[in-house]
């Protein structure tokens, strides 16, 4: 299996879990992980890559187990300091946070595209895979509510979500070419399949299809592409898929994901709580999605991996 | 004396003790503060005025005694998490400093001029008196050393101010507008002196005369302008100044800083170290200038506004 190589795609939280998972059973040169750059923004001077920075400090086990974003063992001397000089504190930002986004302003000071900086923080934790930014353009996420146009932090952290959403545009990604390496991964003489990680496919998976060449490339591949379900029973594990997509008018239900990926993925992983609703649907299989633990994770990474297999030799 | 104005120079650490003292024994309405930008630059994205800040610690009451800057009370989860990531960790920037830094980058994003921005961030720290920096416009210390050229904090922090310096040059000085809220002082019709704190004069007080419109203000003045020696016995208090005069060959004397600034310093207060030196010549006077107190400041700053109301009435 070591001249295999895959193809993950992934936003944050439960993305980065799965990403994790695939990490601990491939070899690290079997695996590159491709992430959304479309929450992306500058901060008081600072570069915040949050769904990369999720994948890296998951991959690297130091994220916060228990909020889907940030690191474990984090302190808060800035921001309190910040919020007695009356500055801006809505975006939460530890002090490890900080010093990698000032380590990262430190890198591309010197003219380092965005994918040559990922790898270069991703090797100083520890991180031997490629992860990746989908683009080293820049690519932003614009959300329309009924409050109006936001960016997407404010939206997303500034506001909690709560603007009922109306439509979504992807800044940028007209003029955004597709990071080389993830190319690369995807022309890969071994490639062996891609995996779209459990992510909200709105706002993480679909501002990383905005990339055409991306989504050409997935559209024409030989190869098979599986995904997994964000959504369990209805619901997000995490964040607002859910709520996002009952606002967009679209059922928030496991296999309207397959719905919504029909022309380029070939089998969508869901939870066994929405066997009943995928019963006949060869395009869906049903089983265990939910990562609790570490070993969650590697079971479902070792699943995506078989069905890729097995749909391979159909 | 509440309708009298003052205007001090300063730099950094014994600078600002002068300028605490004037704050400590004049009415806020009183005095105005103009700091050297010379040391200013922009770090991993973060604007950082040293002098400025020092100042601005100082008034408030928060610097590190033991150091001439920085904060008391500081913590360092940034730079050790820095350090960690192999990041540039050759500038010390404590956690509560970087907050400082990071309120600032917020107000330099809406647009805010260095003196409106200077202001709010006394104003956050509680400190009533206007301390504004010499100009609003870029102007940058380069120090020609046996090394090369060096910008100003990569020689004087970086190395320590270790290379042997040849010549310095303030970059931007000849665009650089005087900050209105200094001709405001320089121009106000109650002004009745200035204060040349005991500041580096090639480090700190020349990067600030390099701005046309002060020079020539000071030189033209009619009312007294005393300077506070730094060097005592041939030696600084506090940083190179000492070091520096004797490789521009300059004699470290507190009797030379009078010749440094006589064509606009009507009186330099030396250390009674130095009375000797300075016996029989008028520019100069011997007095207590070592600030270990809070009342040594008071002290020096009474003493400084009593020789201005004595030259006044020559």
């Amino acid at each position: 299996m070591s001249d295999k190589h895959y193809l993950a795609l992934s936003g944050g939280v439960g993305g980065a879990k799965l990403a994790h998972g695939l990490a601990q059973v491939l070899a690290p040169e079997q695996l590159t992980i491709a992430v959304n750059v479309g929450d992306d923004f500058e901060h008081l001077g600072l570069p915040i890559w949050p769904d990369l920075d999720t994948v890296l400090y998951t991959l690297a086990g130091i994220a916060n187990p228990d909020q889907g974003w940030g690191r474990a063992d984090e302190s808060w001397q800035v921001l309190d300091e910040l919020k007695q000089l009356a500055g801006p504190s809505w975006f939460l930002l530890g002090d490890k946070d900080i010093a990698l986004h000032l380590a990262r302003r430190h890198l591309l000071d010197q003219g380092l595209d965005a994918s040559t900086v990922a790898q270069s923080l991703a090797k100083r934790l520890g991180i031997h895979q490629r992860v990746l930014p989908v683009s080293n353009d820049p690519l932003r996420t614009l959300v329309e509510t009924d409050e109006g146009w936001l960016e997407f932090q404010r939206y997303f952290v500034g506001r909690r979500a709560e603007p009922t959403l109306q439509s979504l545009q992807f800044k940028g990604a007209q003029q955004a070419q597709l990071a080389p390496g993830v190319r690369e991964a995807l022309t890969h003489p071994g490639l062996a399949g891609v995996i779209l990680c459990p992510s909200n496919p709105y706002l993480s998976i679909m501002p990383m299809l905005a990339v055409a060449e991306l989504k050409e490339r997935l559209q024409t591949l030989t190869v098979p592409v599986v995904a997994v379900s964000p959504i369990v029973a209805g619901m997000a594990l995490k964040g607002p898929a859910a709520k996002i997509m009952a606002e967009l008018g679209v059922e928030p239900k496991a296999n309207t994901i397959a719905e919504l990926y029909h022309d380029f993925v070939d089998l969508t992983l869901v939870d066994n709580a929405d066997a009943e609703l995928v019963a006949g649907d060869r395009r869906c299989l049903a089983t265990a999605t939910v990562m609790k633990t570490v070993d969650d994770r590697k079971a479902l990474a070792r699943q995506c991996l078989a069905e890729i297999e097995r749909l391979q030799q159909c």
